[in-house]
């Protein structure tokens, strides 16, 4: 299990790094200053995939490490998993690009990345389903009712913001970052810290 | 052989991450959804390779935990595997260049692709060879005959696939996804989960 | 804990290693001697930023392996932290392009690869004061003093350079390769090695 | 160390797979197979570069498990010494680049790629100079002689093969590649299996 794990977090890594080559090198427009602020949303696009991909990272630990045992099967679904994973660069550049360039392909930009974001998550859900369904998670170790409701509201909210992105992209991207957010701030809120 | 698990894991890791980089922003043509959808070699290549990818691995992984020891012919022979494994996003691109902009060049490119895996599967038996002649096998853990065919098969397709793609490039290509799926898929059906 | 390191390692290990794709094949111009010469402001940025990624590396490695436990809000700090770390190649590149290309515009752009280590020092010191508040640190492992002012000197020589960049951008350059190698050597020099 | 030695796993990984991305679609000149044949320097410099980053990782490997415990000092000299492995993908593109168009330039190109070797290879020695002298080595593990000499003839060979570039780069370049070939098939051919 070690080593799926290694894979793993060679996979969430890598993709998480790869982002960054999709910030180009500003052109002065006029100042470089402006330069900068004008590729805003390649910037706000690699901040909320990253922080995403790391918030996965640390939900499919969580399911790793209750896992007693593994099979193929199991390796499997968690390689089409981290297919969705390592794809997630693709859409971020997409939306990054139809951001900045304007015009109505934003919507389906921000469609594409909320549709990519549900596969992945329907990816992990089924990789959760098939770890409880064959008995591989250690008995006392069954994931809590509202852990399992924290995750599907995640999936929900990618649901909303992609039917959301057809009335105006930029709500949708507003819903991506502010998950990003919420979940990473708000552990550092929790009056009592959570013992890993 | 823990640091030679390290490295190959790295490498496969890295590999099936980098085929994201050959996925361009799509133009809208006329709209941004027909540009996806024009798309969909590059996005099947991935797919493809991708899962390969990920078998390999979990076939690599089960012939290195068989290892009593290592000696430096079988790191090299390693270093030799990786070399065809950390080559795939290249025939890769190429099969989806050339069966997105269509034409005759497409048979040569599947055939580019068939060939690229036939290496890595020669790579893989000389090392598999290697290991057993130089009785760096655990004893109880010799790989099982059906196992042999296993590996056999799949080398043999890809030789078929290979052939094929001078009739008709698509048919290769289904074979090499077919593939994929088919050892993805098989394990899920399997009624008593294998151990691990 | 030990999984939080390997997600950390790889980032550091994936965002020095990316820096080498920003070093293009230099053009004649004369000679080819004389291409790679002209393109000196790259190498000079990949080798400080190179050096700067090990130098965080170390550090961080020092942080982590103080760490009695983890929680998930120091998880999460640490994913920011990380997204500062894998953003390095972006200033370098900038860096290296418009001091290549000269003019008023390496102002800004050295001002941008100070202000990115800032954010990334920030982030640094937000995860180190999170554990001590939180108590996650074992009791004998409390950073001393002089290593808490080493850090804070590093964070403060970045905001010298930042603000020296409207003066002069090799001014600001030099400061922080200074730095790069004055904390690459000074172990080196130490007359009785650290224990580790 | 165990961190130490992931870091550098990582990156020589890395440096290893990024060389794919080097190997562009080849066009069609008059077919595609002509194409792929016209781009053999390509080729040849991703086996030589990747066979030479392998060797380079078992000796690394060699030296990283003699250790008894490692200070601030030699995980600098580490990065140091892994910039120069992370920087193999820059000089392999550049001499496939100039190797394929032809001309006088590939004599440069040849010699610069014997030059980052040759830096690799002192920054190396000096990490095992530095060992040694701070007794960071196994009483019984130190080097032996002839192990020394294996690695002073490697670096010999390519001081030897960047002074031939300005005679012929194709002198110089069949003797990386020939020097890769040899370290990898020479384990394979000993009659009793080195330990490990």
């Amino acid at each position: 299990m070690s080593r799926a794990e290694a894979f793993s977090d060679g996979i969430f890594a890598i993709a998480a790094t790869l982002l960054v080559l999709d910030l180009g090198v500003p052109r002065p427009d006029p100042t470089l200053l402006d330069g900068f602020l004008h590729e805003w949303p390649a910037y706000a696009a690699y901040a909320t995939s990253f922080l995403t991909i790391g918030i996965i990272w640390v939900n499919h630990h969580a399911v790793l490490e209750r896992l007693e045992r593994v099979d193929r099967g199991l390796l499997f679904l968690n390689v089409v998993f981290l297919l969705f994973v390592a794809l997630i660069p693709f859409p971020t550049k997409v939306v990054a690009h139809y951001l900045q360039s304007g015009g109505d392909y934003a919507h389906v930009a921000a469609a594409a990345y909320g549709v990519a974001m549900i596969l992945m998550g329907i990816a992990f859900s089924v990789l959760n389903y098939y770890a409880s369904a064959r008995g591989l998670i250690k008995a006392q170790r069954r994931l809590g009712f509202w852990t399992q409701v924290r995750y599907s509201i995640g999936l929900l909210m990618y649901v909303v913001g992609t039917g959301l992105s057809f009335v105006d992209a930029r709500i949708a991207l507003i819903i991506y970052a502010g998950m990003a957010l919420y979940y990473v701030v708000e552990p550092l809120t929790a009056s009592e810290p959570s013992a890993h």
